[in-house]
């Protein structure tokens, strides 16, 4: 839908679990988040609408805070009746929780000045079933000094063409980009939690370095060669891509204040 | 199978997520936590083993600590490996926790001198997708210092057939059950836990006091009301049955020690 200055630009932040879904893209595969939401806009506003997506999060990966928007000629829509009305018709596995009115030109990827994504491991020998479509499960012995050095490496600006899908490295104009925070914080329950944060993100980017600093923790990656394989820009050299369900989109940072209307 | 003195008692400590599974018994409508369980120590043992729990949950319950036995005519098992090799062919939400060696007497029901049941509620207008499999969503609003008065008034000894389902009301000697406590904890995200020790329940006793309260706390039946709801023995009286997904068998508090070897 084209943008005009009679439609107006509705920004929703939403949460989903995205274990039964093919990611955030409609696809023919089977359930997209995107698909659900423009369902349920359009059956509440009568418009055919089309979304935009901070992060186009793959099948399996979950999201606390995704940024959306789409554009409506509906000039009176009380965002407050359209979020509840929203979450009564979405399933229960996706839910909005906020609605606002933006500048024209608000674009959720375009706006966006960084992101914060989390991933959560559970390092015990079994791993609770409340946590099995939440955390990636590594039964085996970990180093977490060894994983902590690891993430500290990755803070700053860097070409990050090792950490990025191969296949799709040749589509971006370059692939440096910074890390402005890497921790991992302990929890109970024998779980860690990664949070990474950054101006933009590569493809695969935030699962090839979860999958390598875990190497790095189980010994499979000496720490000291994390510099030359950081280097490289070959993919091979990095460790393993961290499955999907372990990983959270957690908040998209906005360049653009909503209106107050 | 026939216990002898030949046969070794052994209990397992259990942990389930219960939203795939038609409860705890065997039963021809759809998968149960029993079945899959005595497929996998069947599969591990070469023996033909029958097994017996603390709780039988319903369908759609959880557990963090439920206790079953079996008994086996192995007399090298170790139970250390056995458990690795368990959780390796479980599946991924069901896990043992913990194996022992019982008395030849030990019995996960007979020996049972209390159980802690969990409630799990949340009391936002939307629940997050992360809790929808294992809290029940109440957006009404509630008046939490009601909720607390009115558990209150049920921990002691009384008659709970009022909280009985009334169709198996009949099937017992008595309907006299002690609750030791019966507190409400909130949560963060608007959650609220209830934890309910006692020494035996009735069938659905639980939800159906859950149900209950919250009816109290919604303003359905008011808190003076109580007292005499508890004296009818008559079910419609009391609230509604909680809904199972919200439920978690917590702890079966055993009068058995493990044996040392």
């Amino acid at each position: 839908m084209q943008k005009s200055n009679n439609l107006r630009n509705v920004k929703l932040v939403i949460a989903y679990d995205g274990t039964n879904y093919f990611g955030w893209q409609k696809t023919n595969a089977g359930p997209s988040i995107e698909n659900e939401l423009q369902k349920v806009i359009e059956q509440i506003t009568g418009e055919k609408i089309s979304l935009q997506a901070a992060s186009r999060t793959d099948a399996g990966v979950h999201a606390e805070g995704q940024v959306v928007n789409f554009f409506t000629s509906k000039e009176n829509l009380n965002l407050s009746a359209f979020t509840f009305s929203m979450n009564r018709l979405l399933p229960k596995d996706i839910i909005v929780l906020h609605a606002a009115y933006m500048p024209q030109l608000f674009h959720p990827t375009l706006s966006c000045l960084g992101k914060e994504y989390r991933y959560f491991l559970c390092i015990s020998s079994v791993q609770h079933p409340r946590h099995r479509l939440y955390s990636w499960h590594v039964p085996q012995k970990i180093n977490l000094s060894l994983i902590k050095e690891a993430t500290s490496l990755f803070i700053g600006k860097h070409d990050f063409a090792t950490f990025c899908n191969a296949k799709t490295k040749d589509s971006y104009v370059d692939t440096i980009r910074e890390i402005t925070a890497f921790e991992c914080v302990q929890l109970p329950e024998n779980r860690l939690c990664f949070c990474i944060k950054g101006n933009h993100f590569l493809y695969k980017m935030v699962r090839n370095l979860i999958g390598t600093v875990v190497y790095v923790g189980r010994g499979k990656i000496p720490i000291e060669t994390l510099p030359s394989i950081l280097l490289s820009r070959h993919r091979p050299l990095a460790g393993v891509t961290a499955p999907a369900h372990g990983l959270f989109l957690q908040e998209v940072y906005p360049s653009a204040a909503p209106l107050s209307t």
